[in-house]
């Protein structure tokens, strides 16, 4: 019943911008045609606002699967738009009435493209996913003195347009340090009244600290806001920092994640253990079930943008290494 | 007839906003009151779009009376409104007949409040100012690869925000090297998408760098061109620059800038040698005739803000050394 005994399944590109959920359904469509009784009950899960553009936070859809969140809470959500989760799943037809939380499946496996460059720049097909980076978002607000950037000598100034450059090296340096998965960002910056003359009097800028070890992640907070410190006091100035966003890291089960692994290179794939940088539903699973992701590359590590691709022979090779790894997980008795 | 046996001015905070043209007009009305017959006549010049907020450059009006800008260039310049400067001139009934450029002064002073806070710093009502800082405006624009922050490796950016802060911290690294009058400042920063979790794809920032010292602002534009060839190599970025503006240092005439400092003695003000870090009309004078400047002190250095304010007093000394210096250089046959 291990996949080499069955047809693969067909692709050909339809699965661009939802390769998980098509894949899903033709993991079931091919048992079908197959005639495959799996010896486990088999299921696609699609989960309500995975991405968090409308409604925040992100996957609170798998959240209160899980038991994470109150389905009310959830419900009685606003957007950003002023619309009500409850009143807009309504209105589409997909306000359900099974109880959350729900029962836990016997295993969780997403199939997702890597959203980053790494399997392309090295080369490999299948990412077996060991987990889910943590994220420490912050947005720190800096005050300092606006001033005349001709007439104000540098002894006299409080920059918060400095204060704000200098953070952003120190994180730099800081991944730098740190090395291994280690990544940080400073991908906004917003200098008032940001004229060039003007030192400005204020600087409001985001950071975006990930490591799957919280060790490290909380090691890394510590120093930035050291840094924060110091700078406040070198540069009289003023700054203050809001949570934004804060995960801990996700580690996924290591006998999935062996189990894609041996299925790829029985598979012919080249294959390579990576762990995700971008938040995904399976980090919720991964509370309450055995859970694990495959990867497959994009090219230029593009997402999130109309350029997004995945190449046709890495979506079929990674919808066939999902119906190998389902149907192989719904043959074992226990996942030890 | 120098300075100490007439009546000193009288003010009270009405040059709020406008004290080089309120305090000539009082310097000619002491004049009349006290029945004084200068020995060269004594005029106030108002010159049009110092500022240059809606027409470029700032500081034409100045430019064309000393010839540095032909009238008819001047007058067809489209501000930012679309308004052509002559049309305007006409519609508010300034557009004069008098050929430009014009015959020289004798010799020019302008009395301005500091704009800066060096004066209140240390403590001292006159700044005998010695000339105008040289600007070097550039806008840097660098273009990088937008990636997903966590999902992107810090070995595989090419991040165009950690590239602008690089840049500021240089810009700042290099006003302490230099020391002296030398200030650089980075007020503007633009990065596209902005983002939280986008390594952006593009940066757009301002420099403004001003030193006293020709030769100094070069070396200091030489580095700063040199620095950003390593950062495109280095970050795998790419990087171009536009000149917004380039102006010399102006240095004023060292017999005004004695007599300023003696006359503040003799009046019984503290008198302080400064340079100007902002431009003003005077310096276009220098190209003409013997120029000098008189600074008092601002509060907290603010200017081009409602919150813009020099105590009475200190107006007062000013308009009062204006007279005594105007009457002086009246007075002297040449200046030497």
């Amino acid at each position: 019943m291990t996949g080499s005994h069955i047809d693969t399944v067909r692709t050909g590109g339809k699965y661009d911008g939802n390769l998980g959920v098509l894949a899903g359904l033709e993991v079931i469509q091919t048992c079908q045609e197959n005639n495959i009784i799996p010896e486990r009950p088999l299921a696609v899960a699609f989960f309500t606002n995975e991405e968090g553009a409308r409604f925040a936070p992100d996957m609170f859809g798998s959240l209160v699967f899980v038991g994470g969140m109150d389905v009310e809470t959830a419900l009685d959500t606003v957007g950003i738009d002023g619309a009500r989760v409850g009143d807009e799943l309504e209105r589409i037809g997909y306000n359900g009435a099974t109880p959350c939380p729900a029962h836990a499946p016997h295993a969780f496996v997403e199939l997702h493209i890597e959203q980053g460059p790494v399997l392309e720049q090295q080369g490999i097909v299948i990412g077996a996913v060991t987990g889910v980076q943590g994220i420490s978002w912050q947005e720190v607000t800096i005050a300092g003195q606006s001033n005349h950037a001709g007439t104000t000598p540098m002894a006299l100034r409080h920059d918060p347009a400095y204060a704000a450059a200098n953070i952003a090296v120190f994180l730099r340096d800081l991944a730098t340090r740190y090395g291994g998965n280690q990544v940080c960002t400073v991908g906004k910056i917003d200098l008032h009244p940001n004229l060039i003359n003007v030192v400005p009097a204020k600087a409001v800028l985001t950071l975006d600290i990930r490591n799957t070890e919280e060790a490290l992640l909380q090691k890394a907070e510590a120093e930035v806001l050291e840094h924060l410190r110091q700078l406040e006091s070198s540069e009289g100035i003023s700054i203050t920092t809001r949570q934004l966003a804060r995960f801990e890291p996700v580690v996924f089960d290591e006998r999935i994640v062996s189990l894609i692994e041996s299925l790829a290179i029985e598979n012919n794939h080249s294959v390579m253990r990576l762990p995700s940088g971008a938040g995904h539903d399976a980090q919720m699973l991964a509370r309450v079930c055995p859970t694990a992701m495959i990867f497959v590359p994009s090219v230029d590590g593009i997402s999130h943008n109309p350029a997004e691709h995945t190449d046709d022979h890495d979506l079929e090779a990674g919808a066939n290494l999902l119906l190998h790894t389902m149907l192989t997980l719904c043959a074992l008795e226990t996942i030890a």
